[in-house]
């Protein structure tokens, strides 16, 4: 993918997440602090689809939100790919599913 | 930048032009039509600085909403620097200004 596709993928992860987030009371408070403390976010690099669904079945074993991607394929990708994966909740718990992983 | 920070930037300002549309009531009903219809994002290719700037002025005369992002600068870029331009509206509207800018 393209510099502009991965940012477009991402950007989709990061919407949905706001959304789902916003809409759970156990999160929607700390997604607001999160707003106001300047967005942190940690791009990192996955290694193909089957991984992704691995990570987001430890994020749920977590309690923390995820949020898979699937692109509707028009360009780049095949219709239906999984291309990206956004969890979000507290740092720690989510470096115990993805530390291992390096940044994009 | 990277392809990750290119990401986080972009995220950043999806995620807070989907917050001032919400919170917008000329925009709302917009913004949900926008989630509930596959979220299309077209991400370009800036010049610098000026040129996001003078998009963002553009923008704000056609009515549309506008976010740049600043970076803090821990890592790729200066502190402050000026690294993306997000714009929500109609497309023929946003077309009219940038337009001419290449897919990233």
């Amino acid at each position: 993918m393209s510099s502009g596709k991965i940012a477009s993928q991402t950007a989709h992860a990061a919407v949905s997440l706001y959304i789902k987030a916003k809409s759970n009371p156990i999160f929607f408070i700390e997604i607001d602090t999160w707003v106001n403390t300047g967005q942190a976010k940690i791009v990192l690099k996955g290694l193909d689809e089957n991984s992704l669904i691995d990570f987001e079945t430890k994020a749920s074993d977590a309690n923390l939100i995820s949020q898979t991607v699937r692109d509707a394929g028009r360009t780049q990708v095949e219709p239906g790919a999984l291309t990206c994966l956004g969890i979000f909740g507290k740092i720690s718990e989510i470096d115990k599913i993805t530390s291992h992983l390096n940044l994009l």
